[in-house]
């Protein structure tokens, strides 16, 4: 290695080891910290990140990139010297091209909207956000025309977080999702009495369904050595390196999916991290390819193992010891049923696997039509209870359950939303693959046994960490790029069997 | 404020926000961290306390301190602008005294020996530890060199930790404390029969302990608000600021007195720290005048209340309604009797009130002969156990509990131990001054009324915060400078009645 990687990389892992902290600081503030806390923690946080963003923006790391770009161009492109300085480069860029003042505008804006969409949202009253929307909009606008981009606006937004991919490919995917889901839900609704949940709300003791939960995720390969489960009001994962990757829960004793279902979806995201190579640890090639392909792990884990049958004629026995009085007259099936009901609702955080991705495509949609001017903040709630009547066929009664229930809106990031469809497509895309690389893998799950698993997306995702874009990574894994097909054909099958819905309709 | 002071204030703030990360990542590491943290949180903790160093001792500091030196020249010694420039210059000087590679040289030496002392500890044999405690011994007398001195190289190193103390007046009070304390051992060892201690042996639930020690700290005064209680192996006292100020405990189910006493020593720190004044906040002012200060807090709340007949007249049957098969056929003043049982052990971490201080002596008065080349470190086990003898009246078995117990020698710390006799000093002394202002304070006690206590000490100590040195406060607090008259007062008071030793012998 070079005195000048060394010296670069003696950077990084001081920037690293500052947002580190800071995110160890998160994770007691979202846990453990006395409401008393508040103030000081604010104070600490936004010094790491300052200085982990000075640092990392400096001058030196500027040229010491120019240089190492030169000395590593004959380099292979998956080579560890050429991929830790593009993904350093496209970092770098990335922070550079937006001005201090910019920065500290949309700091302000999202401070500032947050208070006022809370407010709006308490009282369900649109209008009173909207001001602070107009705003986040053009601000979104700005940053998009800071980091440029060749056809539309959305796509600068969207190469931030998942990086190569554009709004036309994005539009053209989720054209053909709506083309198959849309009937998919009106098919599900017409059969909506063939599957009945009621047993999940029979009341299940909470400080049993953690230690279950914990006790499950731990067998599907998430090593507590390297990891703990605490409580919080909303479930994260979170990773201070690779020896330290956390997953929080939450539990209700009135719903059971909550615990079991968040608890191994948060691991799904921890055992992306806890897969990542040590050679790879404190630079910018540590941590997830992108915000879709790691909600791709947590949603893999929680849907396609989770809600499978095979999971659940091997986890059921033990559940039904745990919770005798609940289960009482449920079987495997049963179950495996119930935690796959499917029904249009109108909160995006609660959508079930089908109709999930209609709540993302109506957000990817008035996002881009925002930015591009074709759709006034004034017209969204309008356009919003349209899209939900349309695409989930139900009305939205008022605003606090439709246009205002996401924080995301309230600060200024446009471009994340699809991160959470993108996940779906690209778990079921890779699932595809791994059941043609293992063929008795669903008997495996049945015999308890998901190392199988676990070991081909170390070896074909977790270890790569960001070395490649979701597209490249897809490539290499699967041998093509995103694709909606597999996840297509996987909820067509999964759900015509549960709904019994007859092929031709399907 | 003028705008370099306010410049100053700027730097500071971000000096104490790092070490306040740290201080998370520090709590963490002991209560929830799993096992594979270690390696990354080393790294993360060295790189905050390297940047917040690197800051602080920054040049611009140094300019800014010189030129508020002149502005604030005319002020009153306590204002508020005096003391930060005050306080921040000798923070300065002594972290610039050090060179860099003295820096290194010691944290090198410190990290080599640890391994070295537990290994010599386990086989009980000092030979295999005396080289890196010659190492270290010569360390200790670099920094103090490099510190300055005017009399004994000890007075720089207890400068550093007590800052305006000295050693002649330390071997002074030590002596006064000697010639009291050995007599008043050997007496109550003469009436060892009269204190019965086996209730606190029965076994006592370990979750009812911490839930029952947690409930009586915050009726002393411990503000949940603003802190928490967890469990670690060893018990400590931590603040991230004026609003999250955390204490830890340990719990045995086979010995009463560990939970319980821990967690009201360790609340004594925390409501100092939780007492100091948010106008310090995040500046040098901020944290405990001195480590015997602090310990002065701790003691105070564990020893002088906590283990008062007052105390339990109060706490007594709640304790008894929480730990009712235990206690049977117990009172409140057999119970008072039992936590005060008094007894020469090898210990010191283990001893009760009155031999804990001989404990300290014996160390304070071989660092100075090491120190001063008087002693030699091949003669420092029999050194040792001739003290422990001719102080405590007992014989030393081994290394292993005699001069291998503490982990302080193992690092470069001379100057740490005085510290703890400090604090029961000051406490006392504090103590005094507290009965002479409040006359009903011990009716109060016994009515659970502790509040008019922590007031005074919010008063006259907590809300100064580093502001004064330790005689300075005791001065303004007490009329006097540190003395040990009123600690040898209480002892003799409290032991001889607990005793029965005539007062001819006292």
């Amino acid at each position: 290695m070079s005195d000048k990687l060394k010296r670069m990389k003696t950077i990084l892992a001081e920037v690293t080891d500052l947002s580190r902290a800071a995110a160890v600081l998160e994770w007691d503030q979202e846990t453990y910290m006395p409401p008393g806390g508040v103030a000081a923690r604010s104070d600490q946080l936004s010094t790491l990140l300052r200085l982990s963003h000075v640092r990392f923006t400096s001058d030196e790391v500027g040229r010491l990139l120019s240089e190492l770009e030169e000395e590593t161009a004959g380099l292979p492109y998956d080579s560890y010297e050429a991929s830790v300085v593009r993904v350093t480069r496209r970092d770098y860029d990335q922070e550079h091209k937006l001005s201090p003042e910019l920065i500290t505008e949309v700091a302000r804006a999202s401070s500032t909207a947050r208070p006022v969409w809370l407010k709006a949202r308490r009282e369900g009253d649109f209008k009173l956000f909207a001001p602070a929307l107009e705003k986040n909009v053009e601000l979104n606008r700005r940053i998009a025309d800071a980091l440029g981009y060749k056809d539309r606006p959305y796509d600068a937004l969207l190469d931030r977080s998942e990086p190569g991919m554009t709004t036309d490919e994005l539009e053209a995917i989720f054209a053909e999702l709506k083309k198959a889901i849309v009937p998919l839900i009106a098919d599900i609704a017409r059969h909506a009495d063939a599957v009945d949940d009621r047993v999940l709300y029979r009341g299940f003791e909470p400080a049993v369904q953690v230690r279950y939960a914990l006790d499950v995720v731990s067998k599907l390969g998430y090593d507590l050595e390297r990891g703990r489960q605490d409580i919080s009001a909303h479930p994260f994962s979170t990773s201070f390196g690779p020896g330290d990757v956390r997953i929080t829960t939450r539990v209700s004793r009135d719903f059971f999916n909550e615990c079991l279902f968040g608890s191994i979806h948060e691991s799904g995201h921890a055992m992306y991290n806890q897969g990542m190579g040590d050679d790879i640890d404190r630079t910018p090639l540590w941590g997830g390819a992108s915000p879709g392909v790691h909600e791709s792990q947590s949603r893999l884990w929680e849907n396609l193992v989770g809600r499978s049958l095979p999971f659940w004629k091997h986890f059921f026995p033990s559940l039904r010891s745990a919770f005798p009085e609940p289960l009482r007259g449920v079987d495997d099936e049963g179950f495996f049923r119930a935690v796959n009901r499917s029904y249009p609702s109108l909160i995006r955080v609660e959508a079930d696997e089908v109709t999930y991705n209609m709540h993302v495509l109506l957000r990817f949609e008035l996002e881009t039509e925002l930015l591009e001017g074709t759709l006034k903040v004034s017209d969204l709630p309008e356009a919003w209870n349209e899209r939900v009547k349309s695409y989930l066929g139900i009305n939205v009664p008022n605003d606090r359950e439709g246009v205002l229930q996401d924080i995301h809106w309230s600060s200024v990031s446009f471009g994340i939303f699809p991160g959470y469809t993108i996940g779906n497509l690209v778990g079921a895309q890779l699932m595809e693959k791994v059941r043609a690389d293992i063929p008795d893998l669903e008997a495996g799950f049945e015999r308890g046994e998901f190392v199988a698993l676990l070991a081909w997306l170390r070896k074909n995702v977790h270890r790569h960490g960001r070395k490649f874009t979701p597209n490249e990574l897809l490539e290499r894994a699967t041998g093509r790029p995103l694709t909606a097909a597999p996840w297509i054909a996987y909820v067509r099958r999964k759900y015509g069997a549960l709904y019994g819905i007859k092929p031709a309709r399907i």
